[in-house]
């Protein structure tokens, strides 16, 4: 059960995919060399691999445990949690103003990668505190700032992020929870919070709770909740811990999976703590903007939750072959020995293994030019290129949360199935991932909210111009793999270019009927997001051919660069051809839905 | 929790798509009339989700224990095994005259489907019994029947199948177990045999295993194994038990689902027992046989574990029906509401149950006209019609087994999924389905050996003529759709005469290159078995859609039938329309597989 962290990919993604060199030459990402970049990728490789991966099955055994509105996580959790703070990792992506290493959001993701590939119910402490940190960041005071960041940049401290409550889930128009200001800048925060990641444990001194409630006279919905950040601990002025907030920790939720990261249910304003009747808390920006606040912190922790799908979908993947390779059983199809052979060898567990990389990949290449995106978007000196690349990241976190989430259920279930008996047993691992990655087509907007962003606020807002600029950059690929010629890149280019014709059509009858007929569009919302993913993933495995073709053509004679042709070419033929038959479901296919009565279930 | 058992689909289907007027014209089948089966489905709905179904979520928990070779099952199985047995389920399709009810299988199969769907854990005791009834009905002596049968079919003893070792799992040619002849006519058997459904419990008085083994001169490989009675208790003349064989259970599996089912490791021969060293068991039919006759074993199981996916992924749908009903979240798209609405009302939620509910009804009417086939395969009078419905049958097998055994997990998931955050919860129960589910594509022959033996024996073996005579038979039911009509038998037809014509292309793909390009056709093997069943599926629900509107035809009223109407044309919409597709990736998607160098993952 051991995690290699694919190093080398990520490297190829990085520079041949995502345009490392152009991100380090970016104002202020500047140490994003790639030989700094390739050490970095490498020191993480071995932390996570060393130190978290390890810990991932005997937390699945050992799960967090509560007594007493104390949650104590397994054996060894928190001495890893401090090594990485220790070492910078949760600081990695963060300004170096407040103790962080400031490197770009494309370095970042691959380590995100790894942490989740290593073990992803460790990874969700540092990913809720990145988002915690990134609202604060964005709409916190300089004070605010100053008093949490270094801590929890450091590692020290932690936070979380508190939106769910029982009666208001992906709909937050319904959150009830209370915040009565005192007439000293304080506020008293009441209500009960559930499902919050992390939201109590033994790994660090203070946790930083952001915590979405409405002040008395807030107007209803969703433009009458407000951002309050409450500590575990109140925090003196001279920076030390002072008096425990009333803030417990209700109950943890019995799971099916990532069961070594307790799912809080936290109870405020209980008089639980040593500040008498309810939760001190501290407005974080305006009032009655709390949404927006939380949208930072929202599109951050969902294009983590789909590199969790990506990291635990490699190491799947990685099980599988580990696995395939030792079990000996049958001879081979093609008559090509007398004996039974180790199962790699069979064609059907080939194209299983060759499903669950060619995914990853995409993915990863995916989510990698996102994050490359998302850089422009911040760093770069011309504001046009700035907003340009800001529509394009915006437009792929619903793509890479998504898409990369689907992938991963679908790809942890396959690694099972390598296993054959031995993967419905619990100690061989396998199960694991399968019962972990289901929460992430879940937490942080299930598939249907991501759909709802991308067929609204992505698609028909901007009237499908966003798709049809992505429509035009795939016809370039397209072209090139014409151009090159070779057996493999036409075949690509074939499934490519049906697939883009597929993708701008879909995009305009979401757009022609998002008014007249909202609910045939929403009918095939998520089959549109798994069209537009399937596509832009594609898109970028079309691109990584070409830049393999390029490195032979070179005299490179590492068998990468023809694997990856070999993936590439897989992807267009097993999972981009389905794209034409999902753009007719959608376009022909919403009646049954609409027409069936409620009723009728 | 609760289980309601479709009764009147299954009725629907019994007589308007699998003939039941047909099968209770066969002779011995005259008791299956209407009115008859109508009663049983309806005593087994009772019987299943009163008695059985509460035993579901409870039995997860407690989960079957093994302690110093004996098993205990969870709270209230044994007495409902007792009560299933006394009410007459366990020999419901067995004859007569060894005290079964003699119904054909047509009737048995969704009883069958009830009990699954109460508690695929419960479920799996009688299922195991029903192979080894079988195998020892073809292959056993006179005196083996009349000693073992009537016990079993009362369901006072249950039965196994011990086929898998640790070196021998899919390829049986590699089982060790020995079985050395005393000269009494008895056999001394030793070995340790793997993954033994209710291989120990104690919810019988004794129990049968059926045991493959090689006599000491038998040839090498799969044509030197011989299959053996060895009871855990012998049985004395009198038919009282006698002492405990030699036989031990060394401990049981803990696995990610179908938990309260013991998976039994088991010694043979280990002097564990009364009868010194050596377990007694008695030869089934003729040496080296074995594989012959555990292939009845097999098939009945086969087509079972189908039939099992069926009804886990049916209790699925109704669980998110009822949390899509409970479940208030959000304003309609469409704006038709001011305030939230429960979520089954929203595009997104319909299209997922539709999806389950689609696919669910397909699995069932693919399975009950197999077992319609299977029935006039063994009653009907004429020889050449006995063997033309056995053909059918067994074509279908793996269909049954490989198609609504993938489906099943992609429905649970999806299940979960609908459920939101709550879904993850375990207390829940969606979660349980999915982690239940996931053992049925691999037990009883994984996914990819149904699709060898879809490719090879079923597909290859007679050049493509059954096949073709299904299509043809499609091709009828294409013309009523075109004939019909209406807008939805019009749409139906153009998707499922795409699928014929594309299940066509792809056997003929398969018979043409079986022998020069093996590794090519079994790179798609698995494919090509959902694109069989796709098709074979989506063609019952074509037939569904014509039955329905000929009922609306005739006056009839009930919503039953329009909304039959809808999931068919769903199926066609959303499921069938991708078999196109799959023929692409089969046909010209083998390169990346066959090319992949086995060493470079």
């Amino acid at each position: 059960m051991s995690y290699n962290a694919p190093v080398k990919d990520m490297m190829f993604v990085l520079k041949e995919l995502a345009g490392l060199d152009q991100v380090s030459q970016l104002p202020g990402c500047e140490d994003a060399t790639e030989e700094t970049v390739d050490a970095v990728l490498n020191e993480n490789a071995k932390f996570t691999s060393e130190v978290v991966a390890p810990l991932n099955w005997s937390g699945d055994v050992e799960a967090a445990n509560w007594k007493d509105g104390v949650v104590t996580t397994a054996k060894g959790f928190k001495q890893a949690f401090k090594a990485f703070g220790e070492q910078g990792w949760q600081g990695l992506q963060h300004p170096s103003e407040f103790g962080g290493q400031g490197l770009p959001k494309l370095v970042a993701t691959p380590c995100m990668e790894m942490v989740n590939g290593a073990n992803l119910s460790f990874a969700l402490c540092p990913l809720l505190t990145d988002g915690a940190i990134e609202a604060l960041l964005v709409a916190g005071s300089q004070e605010q700032k100053e008093t949490y960041l270094p801590k929890m940049i450091s590692g020290e401290w932690t936070g979380t992020m508190n939106l769910t409550e029982p009666q208001a889930g992906s709909d937050l128009a319904m959150v009830r929870s209370k915040a009565v200001p005192q007439g000293d800048g304080t506020y008293r925060i009441s209500g009960q919070k559930i499902y919050i990641t992390y939201g109590e444990h033994d790994m660090a001194e203070n946790i930083v709770h952001l915590v979405l409630a409405r002040t008395p006279d807030a107007p209803e919905g969703v433009k009458g909740i407000s951002l309050f950040v409450v500590p575990k601990f109140l925090v003196n002025g001279d920076g030390s811990l002072g008096k425990r907030n009333d803030v417990y920790c209700a109950s943890i939720e019995h799971k099916l999976g990532i069961k070594a990261s307790p799912t809080a249910v936290l109870l405020y304003g209980d008089d639980k703590g040593e500040v008498g009747k309810g939760a001190i808390g501290y407005l974080v920006g305006e009032e009655n903007k709390g949404l927006q606040y939380m949208f930072v912190m929202m599109n951050a922790a969902r294009f983590q939750v789909g590199v969790q799908g990506i990291g635990v979908a490699e190491r799947a993947y990685q099980q599988a072959v580990r696995y395939a390779n030792d079990r000996v059983q049958s001879r081979p199809v093609d008559g090509s020995a007398n004996e039974a052979v180790a199962i790699i060898n069979h064609p059907d567990v080939k194209r299983m293994l060759m499903s669950m990389r060619a995914q990853v990949e995409a993915a990863r290449a995916m989510a990698c030019v996102a994050g490359a995106a998302y850089d422009a978007a911040h760093f770069h000196s011309d504001e046009a290129t700035r907003k340009q690349n800001m529509a394009v990241y915006e437009f792929m976190v619903p793509l890479v949360k998504g898409w990369s989430t689907e992938m991963s259920i679908e790809v942890a279930s396959t690694g099972v199935q390598v296993h054959g008996g031995m993967g419905f047993i619990e100690e061989t691992g396998a199960a694991q991932y399968y019962r972990d990655a289901k929460i992430l087509t879940i937490y942080e907007g299930t598939t249907a909210i991501q759909a709802n962003d991308l067929v609204g606020r992505k698609t028909s807002r901007d009237g499908g111009a966003m798709v049809k600029g992505l429509c035009a950059e795939i016809a370039r690929t397209v072209a090139h793999l014409n151009e090159s010629g070779s057996v493999h890149a036409k075949a690509v280019a074939g499934r490519l270019d049906a697939a883009r014709a597929a993708f701008l059509d879909t995009a305009q009858f979401v757009v022609d009927n998002m008014k007249g007929n909202p609910n045939a569009v929403f009918a095939g919302s998520v089959p549109y997001l798994k069209l537009a993913g399937t596509t832009v993933a594609g898109w970028q495995m079309a691109r990584a051919l070409l830049a393999a073709e390029a490195k032979i053509k070179a005299g490179e004679t590492d068998s990468f660069y023809s694997d990856k042709i070999l993936t590439s070419r897989f992807f267009a033929d097993h999972v981009l051809n389905a794209v034409p038959g999902l753009r007719d479901s959608i376009v022909n296919g919403y009646q049954a839905v609409t027409e069936m009565a409620v009723a009728n279930f």
